[in-house]
């Protein structure tokens, strides 16, 4: 099988989108980029979890956007994914879902504040929400436009993709990446955490908020030069 | 076995109630229709989940609501999916529940407002809430007056039920339905899951809404003349 | 083994207030009454759910309170559930829990309020918090004064045991009730659904009710001399 | 295997962190002492919890502080663990989660308020959040300094660290203890049940309280030196 390690990881990440509690029935998908190979693997659309497979991944070719590989019909949010693939160095991983504690954010329109050290240690600030779609970028090319949201937003707030992996699209849910499809997930995992940590902290403290030195700390010693979390001494900065 | 496939996806469908969180003890039912032998399987009244067999499952006449096939007394809300039946064109499923967020809308008397892609993916507008009965539609043949009460509201405001497959029933809970009672269930989850979201969304942002434009597009796109979601390349405008 | 049906029957109970989620740790208990022996099996006390086996359980005589038979110490709350057995005819089985939403309400000091039929189908009208205990009650015989609490507030307000099969000690949590340890349990079950449904309608609309004529159909049609819910002809008018 | 009782015991209470929802991913972890040995047992940090096994376990030098066996880097949290254990007569175990709602009331800046029995039955009182640190005491020694502003809390309140054992770190999360490590992890099961009743009691009524002589004699009737709960006479006045 071609693309065979990429398709598995793939399809692993796809069904522990449900494992995990993030998706439910077809909603959400997964994809992972090999940059050697210029190709992207990701689910068939509407496919239920239980039915994916490795064979069943659809691979295309990241420049053109073609299917090199796979019988079915990509993900219909196949366009968003390739767009901050090729807009955003360094990603090998993204996850959409509709998880319900970072949805509601998305769709109330607000971020997801960086109220503790939980979220400080996966995400450099709060979450932000991206511009929403004009009715002609939704009526036209609106999957590509979902990604183009997001990066003009990035690029509008100076906000670096390795050190907030993760986007609120307004009234849709969250896109979320990382240097593979499995650090995605784990960002996606993170991220739901986080968002119901944070909803939970807002009713008990409407005014609640982290000081500035401990977000400061609690990324660098996962993601900074001098990282000292986990087992390896100099992490790279990467998602 | 007589009507066997219509009872054992009755069946499994009453038993996925319960293992998708929609259910608890003996609350909540589902029923199919077969429309060409026009006969209705439903749920016996009162069986605990782990005692349903295809076998149990109550076989009814659809024009005269008599048992065709089984021994057990039919749910005590059959006559409400019978009214349905009748005054809806397309329905091939029916699923009542009492789920958590979704009843929580109907008791408070509230509309499931539409906030979300993941709402406009199933549901072509907000949710809605039923008239009330009076005290004599309570007293006298009070599973079929719910019935009417949701077919009589369907009917003053204009909604298509093949558009909205859910209606709440205020201090009640939730009706569902689709073209088969497997996506009747679907429907059920994600009712569930907007309702869910609704809630929380409304706690972050009283004031939140979708815009009307991304409603239509999510809609259509799933549901449209020209849908392009999922594996089928256009797919009925059906529930 | 003496006793062996109502024991075994106990310590089901028991294991299952873990696996429905409305126990934690050694928090919660069961008890049944054997009427014709004039005996109560109940949990040992702060023995971990995995350690209950039916020997386990102590059986105790209803009028003195020694223990007949069993090795261990009997729950701490013995002296309540024998209270209640001798103040309430028709019941069979008690069942004590910290579940999240009644104890929410217990803590709260607040009714839990019928919103809704899957209220109505259990509970007869508002369940009620009985009244404080005097600093004098709680250093001197506590058990016991929580269930004269119960049935002095029972009393006082003229609430039909039988038909309101719960009540809430303010600060503590839930007492339940049944015509068997299996039917409290039941009634567990329903009280904590209808408490998080309860509080979820109020987060929704503050003022929601039920008219009084839904809440009497639902009860009567399960409970009523005329049940037509579930395979019984006619229920007695039992909890 | 050295040490091997405590590798295991302090093993499996992290596995039982994620098992009992109280962890995510790689966050939290436990500890445990041998007071006789000198000696405390610490997850390896940043290691998935399907990959712990009680050999890669990583023992300290209570006193000391060096790795006395063990190939991995001990968590990163472990100088707040030695400093308590140094600071804190009669731990045995301790455990850091980052488990939701006591999360929550961490990154409110609340404490804990002390609302029923069940609340009293582990925590004399309100669960207090201590003291803020200093940017510099973020900067330099933070694990320690994290550890120091715990006993200093608890110090200057004159708050006994053995009928408290639980302490909210301000936009962080909590630290539990108790006699073993095992204890420590039922302490954490209970701190997290208790903040998840006090949220939803609060949104109930946000003037709820406990009376003073309830919260002392269910304090006592399990921790005090006449403790009646569970089946040993007479229990130590330990966590």
């Amino acid at each position: 099988m071609r693309f065979q390690d990429l398709k598995e990881e793939v399809c692993r990440v796809n069904q522990e989108l449900i494992r995990a509690g993030l998706a439910t029935l077809t909603w959400g998908n997964a994809s992972g980029l090999d940059p050697a190979l210029g190709v992207v693997a990701i689910k068939p659309s509407g496919v239920h979890w239980t039915d994916l497979t490795p064979e069943r991944m659809v691979v295309l070719d990241l420049e053109t956007g073609t299917v090199v590989e796979g019988g079915l019909k990509p993900s219909s949010d196949t366009a968003t994914h390739l767009h901050l693939y090729r807009a955003f160095a360094g990603l090998g991983g993204i996850v959409h879902t509709h998880s319900a504690y970072a949805t509601a954010f998305a769709q109330a329109g607000r971020e997801i504040p960086c109220l503790g050290t939980t979220h400080a240690d996966h995400f450099y600030g709060n979450v932000p929400v991206v511009r929403e779609l004009s009715p002609g970028e939704v009526a036209d090319d609106y999957e590509r436009n979902t990604g183009v949201a997001i990066t003009d937003t990035f690029a509008t707030r100076a906000i670096h993709p390795l050190h907030m992996p993760a986007a609120l699209c307004p009234g849709h849910g969250p896109f979320v990446w990382g240097a593979s499809p499995g650090t995605a997930l784990e960002n996606a995992i993170a991220l739901e955490a986080v968002a119901k940590l944070a909803l939970l902290t807002l009713e008990l403290n409407p005014s609640a908020m982290l000081p500035a030195h401990v977000l400061e700390k609690h990324f660098q010693r996962k993601h900074g030069p001098n990282a000292y979390y986990g087992q390896q001494a100099h992490r790279e900065t990467k998602p």
